[in-house]
């Protein structure tokens, strides 16, 4: 027997072999998993793994490496919620995102880390030997709020999509206040005094770290989709330039200390719409799923290596600040979400009722991520008190928030999402006023978000598909596609109506009410998968018509598109359809 | 800068993006790759890397690791060509395997060893000091044909089926005598005298190692089908348990010094058909997909490896032993093949023919497996010469035998693989021949391969099947499935042809030649993916209706199936065709 050999990539198997076979246990009894959210149940597996490694060997059993962390496990959960964002939720409230991710993070970094120096200050707790700047790097690592932990909770509970794009946004874009507030202190611990200048620095860092980040995320997003245009004889290994590419911006951010977590947001949703057209339908298929696949074996294995970690002798229990500390979290981040909401709503026609702002506030789970950060703290007397404390809020957010979001979602009828997808007609609505306002804006000079998502889709097919996109020479005449589509559809259910072989006449063919595809019938007929299709060969084709047709625009005069294009357009398509 | 944190995943990303882009470079020159092999140009690739590492550090580049090599980048080689085993010709040829296999590999290895103990015997070559044990050592690792090296080049020469069965199931299963051979030797040479007691202990090792790698492999395969029973409720992990049931079987493999290789390929064989009923299209997909994928990288990294890890100064370079080596491998080889196709040949009527067996011979490449044993070699003083001998060996039987093996097929005419699919006639005949000489072996009493098929698929049937499949309870009717399925198709083609939607009259719609579905028409209009799907309902339902129906069988009495049961199978055919 030679276990030493194989004994690492041995482990990480089982590992994962005893992540996915917990997950296949709870789905097979059902009834679990709508009470007790996964998280709580994979917690409670590591607990007892803990317990059993810590019964067998009667010390503590390992804690999860930060490395690990967040070298493996936390980068394919990232770019799976990066690439499957709702892009247009996400544009349609990036301020109010990014005012909580930055405004609201800062706001409870400084909230928790003041008021915990405050009960500091009070003799019976024996505390009086925690700094402020210690409890300030303690608030810049459990005020943010973590997207592994609200992506568990909220795939679950199903709000409507503005309010999960809300909290779920929120989550992911706070990294960069995070790891910028956390090193800032995390240095002004280490130094000896600290100048005006290291805090203007701090905050201009800010901006580096955020903005770096994204731009490295597009570099590579940008180079993976170009990558993709030379693969066409060799399909086989165009999925692993998705992940070579995504992982290397996080690696390259992090090594540039920039926020990983946004640089592999920037680069999986830069590089989505390019890479699709560009890759064949398999790869597509085996990018889409072993994303989700991997996101949800690292997701899994973080709650366990979670629940295996609580368990030993890491922690201070002086149950004084560990209650404070819990308490302050609810009650900054309740005040937070009250104040920022108030001026979000006064510049919003749609605004955020304050049934949603309740679960905004509730939302707020903890994760993984504080608790690889605690154990990177640098070893000063209090350590394991933090480490208590930071495993008692995440318990706590997740145990009973998780818990109880869900009944109180119920309880307060907050807005859900749709069971259903838009239908057809709405999609088009929808399209057709982004144009008329983006024609309004346009008109009336001013520059809001539909003038700006106007110029970048000029933008994109003026210059970056031209560059990115290997088949651009011959773009596909949409609508003739979508004809093809349907009518095939249509040819596959006449033949499993078995209408088509058993011969029957003509005219039963046309009088079938299966013929008159309405609109109605359509939604009920087609999958999923189709109308995604057919929703983007909508969106394709308006937006062109919209360009090659001589509409009103400020900066051109009408008819600039050449004619003679538009005809051969035309030739085109009535070739393609006869 | 902090380059040390990523250091480790930035790396191996690194040098995954370097073997992907090699890749579409080569496939850019449509005309490169069809003079010279990948694996060469790849080699290439690596004495460059090799070259420009050795300059600027003025040291031996890092050689590849033997443990990166045998515990990651071997399996997943090895996994793809277990799963994408054709089956049909490997248990056809499966005794002439494992005759070249075992002792052609015994053979070689002794011829080598002793004809180079010889050579060390000549005083004018200063060897004296390398002893008998340790030139058998040498020829036990040198005499082994590499499964990567073999892929690679046969791949691409496209000789017929049983030519490539032959030699590439040759190069997997000779993986057990190496290790029996390699490991035997190595601990001969640590021991100061060698017993009898242990030559014989060393010949029964080989059983051992050789079933015992079948064993695990088949009882992780059949857990993983088990496994993939409960998987229904969440699609995405599916196949996560392919790979890993796999690589743990591998692992357990090598954890008891059995033949890991072995182990894996019995896992993959074993697993396939049930997994792939088991799981959904989209995971199955996937699985194929990354099985490819991971393998086509693993291979490129491992030539890349072999051109890094050459240059340096690990080599001794004692040109007559060096030559020899080649000289010996060629000859040793050569009259193996003959004296044992000798043998087969009189006991087949489906002989192995001349031009087959220079092939046979000639395609005896060695690659990284060699490469990396002699590595492991213990520390001794003549082992820089050993590393030498390999090197030339290996890149000897890459360049020029990969490189003029294609010629030489071209030039002997040897015969081709069929370029298309065999008709789905064909197939029904080869099933019915099949078939027959089941029963005329059944009559005769003899228990040849068609007796023991038959024997198998019955204890598959009623027993594994039941166990590890999903949903054995409802099989469905596979005519009907093949019914619809080219309805399906016709109904497409039609709406393809856009008669469908533009109103054709009904007598068109039959009198069309495209309705009359004839064997060659069919060929013509399906493709591949199709026709496997036909050609696996036909092999299921073949079988079935000779089990069912009132066969001889020495063992039955006629009508043994019980008639209500086929009555009622005929009825839910009957019902599902109206």
């Amino acid at each position: 027997l030679d276990y030493q050999h194989v004994q690492v990539p041995f482990e990480i198997t089982l590992w994962i072999m005893l992540a996915s076979l917990a997950k296949i246990g709870f789905n097979l009894y059902n009834k679990l998993p709508s009470v007790v959210p996964e998280s709580c149940l994979l917690i409670f597996v590591g607990l007892i793994m803990g317990g059993i490694i810590y019964g067998l060997n009667d010390k503590s059993p390992p804690v999860m490496d930060s490395d690990i962390f967040f070298l493996y496990l936390l980068p394919p959960i990232v770019l799976d919620a990066g690439y499957f964002m709702p892009s247009r939720p996400f544009f349609e409230n990036i301020g109010t995102i990014l005012l909580y991710a930055v405004v609201g993070t800062v706001w409870n970094v400084f909230g928790i880390g003041f008021s915990l120096y405050g009960i500091c200050q009070v003799k019976a707790f024996h505390l009086q030997d925690v700094s402020l700047l210690h409890n300030l790097l303690f608030g810049s690592l459990i005020a943010a709020v973590d997207p592994v932990a609200v992506l568990a909770v909220f795939e679950e509970i199903h709000v409507n999509e503005k309010l999960h794009i809300l909290v779920f946004g929120e989550s992911l874009l706070n990294d960069a206040v995070t790891v910028v507030l956390y090193k800032l202190f995390r240095s002004f611990c280490e130094m000896p005094t600290i100048k005006t200048v290291d805090v203007f620095a701090g905050v201009g860092k800010f901006f580096v770290v955020g903005l770096g980040g994204v731009l490295v995320g597009l570099i590579f997003g940008m180079t993976a989709a170009f990558t993709t245009r030379f693969t066409k004889d060799i399909r086989v290994i165009e999925p692993l330039f998705v992940f070579l590419y995504s992982y290397l911006s996080y690696l390259t951010a992090e090594m540039f200390h920039l926020s990983g977590i946004v640089a592999i947001i920037a680069c999986a949703m830069g590089m989505k719409r390019y890479v699709e057209a560009n890759i064949s339908l398999k790869s597509h298929t085996t990018v889409k799923y072993f994303m989700k696949m991997w996101s949800s074996v690292s997701d899994t294995l973080i709650f366990i290596f979670l629940g295996v970690s609580t368990i030993g002798e890491n922690h201070e229990w002086n149950w004084p600040y560990i209650c404070f500390t819990v308490i302050f979290c609810l009650i900054w981040r309740a005040l937070g979400v009250l104040v920022l909401t108030f001026f979000v709503n006064r510049f919003h026609v749609n605004t955020i009722t304050s049934k949603d702002q309740f679960i905004i506030a509730y939302g707020g789970l903890r994760g993984a991520i504080c608790f690889s950060l605690v154990f990177l703290l640098p070893d000063f007397p209090r350590k394991k008190l933090f480490i208590a404390a930071t495993t008692v809020v995440i318990f706590f957010t997740v145990f009973v928030q998780g818990m109880t979001i869900r009944p109180l979602v119920d309880l307060l009828a907050v807005k859900r999402k749709r069971e259903s997808a838009p239908t057809v007609g709405e999609q088009i609505h929808i399209r057709f006023l982004d144009h008329l306002l983006a024609g309004i804006e346009d008109i009336s000079g001013h520059w809001g978000q539909y003038y700006w998502k106007d110029k970048l889709e000029y933008f994109n097919s003026k210059y970056l598909q031209k560059i990115l996109l290997r088949e651009y020479d011959q773009p596909k005449s949409s609508i003739v596609l979508l004809y093809e589509k349907l009518e095939r559809k249509h040819a596959i259910e006449l033949a499993e109506a078995g209408q088509l072989g058993h011969a029957p006449s003509h005219p039963s063919l046309l009088n079938n009410d299966r013929t008159v595809i309405t609109d109605k019938k359509l939604e009920d007929t087609l999958n999923p998968d189709v109308l995604e299709n057919i929703q983007e060969i909508l969106a394709r084709n308006l937006y062109r018509i919209r360009r090659t047709g001589p509409a009103y625009n400020r900066h051109t005069l009408p008819g600039e598109t050449e004619p003679v294009e538009r005809a051969k357009e035309i030739l085109i398509l009535r070739h393609k359809s006869l």
